[in-house]
């Protein structure tokens, strides 16, 4: 089975980074990356928040949230 | 070129999450993963906190360090 990810990102220096760096690194052969930036897709912040989001950049592996270092919070984006 | 990616952990449960999903996620045809435990492996805290881990569970990929989530405070583990 393949793998579903969604990179939650905002634009961000930190989340460019960690998009071209991590999101990137990840096995296409396993993982379908998603990429999502919530300054302009706004209507994505409740699907991030769901899933356990709390700040950008975020990975969000089969459901569970790994945040990655930190840009800025969700509750900034609204 | 293989990127090297070093991923610091204390065993800690966020640690071993973090493990089986993300840094295993990665594609081993471009990534070699390295997995130290600090609290086994005390003599790479120098080498952790020179590229830049200040808690884990990290991810140092190309010399760049990604926190993900929150486990422990590399100088609580001193």
């Amino acid at each position: 089975m393949r793998h579903k990810a969604v990179f939650y990102h905002a634009g961000c220096p930190v989340c460019v980074e960690a998009e071209q760096q991590l999101a990137q690194a990840l096995d296409p052969a396993r993982y379908e990356v998603e990429i999502v930036h919530l300054g302009d897709a706004r209507g994505r912040l409740a699907d991030a928040e769901s899933a356990g989001v709390r700040s950008v950049p975020a990975l969000v592996i089969d459901g569970q949230p790994f945040h990655i270092n930190f840009g800025a919070a969700l509750a900034d984006l609204r």
